[in-house]
């Protein structure tokens, strides 16, 4: 089955989201990144500026209180009504056109069609902290915390919502790229290659 | 760095060593399996039949009695004395030639060296079941339990001496492909492109 939608999953200061863009741009396709937040904030009532906080990464209290917070009548918390929004947007924009969707546990979501490919961008520290350091103007230190914290937060999002584990495991993605080892536009090669 | 050295890390079924084996015919370089075996027999003073078995898997014993097992007065069991020669010839092969090097712990083993690629071949299991049954001319359920048991042994060799997890975990490799998806000839293609 030919692939037409790219999911990417990354680790922070690997570089996913910009290979994302570039291939999208590359592709002549559609790229979606917080570009949806405003479509999840219309389908779940919540405003955009919380979407932004909570649509991907965990809360900070960490995946016990995560499970357990907050839920209403129905079981439900306001992650789980946020989540839910996400899910469908995200399986609108598949059925609509090809596109790169970056994060957002989307090849969970899409993983029962057969034309997506999803890619896990990860790299090594070094070079990851150094990017972070440049991208967002702060001190190393400032950088490995930010590194962690994300990507605790995003691991914990996903394995929550997908009884997968997030990064690492290679079965639950079609390419694994390490972009430090790579480079950026070898990885973008790579991946339009499969498509 | 370039890379000149390609280690194959797969799971038994994914095509992981034919792929390796078509692009060390197409690069023109070295291509090393089953035939260092007999160079690590020399260097152990241990049969080739021996090697042959115990190279890369562990005893079927399973790895807490692989750890205990059959230890001489220096704490060095039979097992020990063949990862040791293995890894001599393994560092020799990479320090003399450009080559693809098929499992047998060679990703860890050359995890100094800064011109290595790192790949593991990984599958969807339907895939993987019906190439064994083709390749090994067994039916459908022997093919199973082949697939599960020999994984199981990689892993079980591969986490013991490494201290890493065999398979699976994206950050040991420079690239994971499944060959499943992609088909054999474009993880050819990929992991040329790398070199």
């Amino acid at each position: 089955m030919t692939k037409r939608i790219i999911t990417i999953s990354r680790e922070f200061g690997s570089g996913g989201r910009f290979i994302g863009e570039e291939v999208a741009k590359k592709l002549g396709i559609a790229y979606y990144d917080k570009n949806i937040i405003n479509e999840i904030a219309e389908k779940s009532g919540l405003s955009p500026e919380y979407i932004q906080e909570n649509a991907e990464l965990s809360p900070k209290k960490g995946l016990f209180a995560y499970a357990f917070a907050g839920r209403d009548v129905t079981g439900k918390s306001v992650e789980d009504l946020v989540y839910e929004a996400q899910r469908k947007v995200i399986l609108e924009l598949a059925e609509k056109e090809s596109c790169v969707i970056i994060g957002r546990n989307a090849d969970y979501i899409l993983k029962d069609r057969d034309d997506v490919l999803n890619v896990f961008i990860h790299g090594d520290t070094p070079e990851k902290i150094q990017r972070i350091t440049r991208l967002y103007n702060v001190e190393e230190q400032k950088a490995v915390k930010m590194m962690v914290d994300i990507d605790k937060r995003r691991m914990a999002n996903y394995n929550f919502y997908t009884n997968q584990k997030w990064g690492g495991k290679a079965d639950n993605y079609t390419l694994c790229l390490n972009s430090s080892q790579l480079g950026y536009d070898r990885c973008e090669k790579i991946i339009m290659e499969c498509i």
